[in-house]
């Protein structure tokens, strides 16, 4: 189901900024028996990326009641809000009158084998590297062709994800997840001012790491380090947590991270 | 009028990858007396940016029709045309069946005073800086969310354009044109192999400096180099060469260069 500014509706106007520029911004989020997990703090994340593109962050009683309409039928789905600009301007510049965009769409639940949970997954090494671009960094934002690039890579079925490394070779993310390693007590995440997008399951898992008797480090590293770490995951809205099984020829053997770190966020669901 | 995929349309899907992961190409091109500029070229540089990004380009001909069919009560307008990889995928995945998605547009021909042509244009300096992504530099993609806050920084009606800089400081492009500067008989553009939109206008400028007498170099360089020239231009397809009169404090007399390269330009209309 597709709902656009209140409509149901499959499509949107040409004109609308999104399509001619990619200017706006994304969330994709699991929905469980008819709710989505964590609304409150997605709606948080939406209103921050809109707030630093300096969009109008669509009123949250609005889009409740558009998602109630696009999720109806669908109590377990994957929903994914965009909010673009709006439609209109000469060129570049942004028209006085502009409204922002809504769209909710659900769609199915990927279908992921089981053992992603719990042997863990296999990662590609994606060759193209990520810009510094400071003004976007962390923004879920709708110019996305670096992970399309970097999807585009591998087309092995048995391959879920690729790592995506900076412009200076230092780890940022996967191209749907955000990464973590544990070393001993630490645990590190990439830095994310430079690139890279600060998905919202990366914020609850750091906020888990004291609780779990590990010491969170937001840095940036390289790719040896990551390959010296004694457990490597990967998370985000939709799938959650999944362990790393192996980048390249360095393998791992899934540890007690990911399901200590399940434990503890089912726990303390908003 | 807007021609989406051979129909006349003002919409495309909500699943178009161009809205959501700004992934596809585009041109802007100026339609006279019912004929596109250039047209020859502006396909071949279409069909090279489609290439860029592994998007098959649509057929020379099919698009002819569709053009055809959106000039046909506007026979002077600018003219963009759109090509997205297509609609669908799972994530930044693509499905093995997309069909790349096709839009053609007018809109009116923009409004500017007639002295931008004849005593030049203030350009406004912008503080954000392009991101050095050779995988995308060159490419007219529709990823924009750069241009869209560059062109946000300044409200002032009487500044038609910004000059934008990369993170390195060194000179790239205006938010919707390219630049050049003279300084003696040497005439420097800016290599755009990390960052900036190679333009059209810009390689038609380029093959006629030697017929003007003058030395090509095509490289990096400063604002500094900028600002030390005898004379600045920016231009683009729909406003053909804007002498540039001043970049914040720093002003110009608009000289020969322009009118000369639009003399010569315009004997070599394609």
């Amino acid at each position: 189901m597709i709902v656009v500014n209140g409509e149901i509706a499959g499509t949107i106007p040409v004109l609308d900024r999104g399509l001619m520029y990619g200017d706006g911004v994304f969330r994709t989020m699991r929905v469980r028996d008819g709710k989505i997990e964590t609304w409150q703090r997605q709606y948080n994340k939406l209103a921050a990326d809109c707030s630093s593109l300096d969009i109008l962050c669509p009123d949250r009683a609005a889009l409740e009641r558009e998602i109630a309409q696009a999720i109806a039928h669908e109590p377990d789905c994957v929903l994914k809000i965009i909010v673009s600009r709006g439609e209109g301007g000469r060129g570049y510049g942004v028209p006085s009158s502009v409204v922002p965009s809504r769209v909710v769409l659900t769609s199915p639940i990927p279908e992921y084998p089981s053992q992603y949970w719990h042997e863990g997954v296999r990662l590609h090494m994606c060759e193209i590297r990520m810009c510094h671009q400071p003004r976007l960094a962390g923004i879920k934002h709708l110019n996305r062709l670096e992970n399309v690039l970097a999807r585009m890579e591998w087309a092995d079925p048995d391959i879920p994800e690729g790592l995506m490394l900076d412009v200076d070779g230092n780890v940022v993310e996967g191209t749907m997840s955000n990464i973590f390693l544990r070393r001993g007590n630490r645990l590190l995440t990439p830095d994310l001012h430079l690139c890279g997008v600060a998905g919202l399951t990366r914020d609850r898992i750091m906020e888990q790491a004291g609780e779990l008797g590990l010491e969170l480090e937001i840095t940036q590293f390289p790719l040896r380090t990551l390959l010296e770490a004694d457990e490597v995951i990967v998370c985000n809205s939709v799938v959650g947590i999944w362990p790393v099984r192996s980048i390249g020829p360095k393998s791992w053997t899934p540890g007690e991270l990911a399901p200590a770190l399940r434990r503890r966020m089912e726990a303390s669901l908003v």
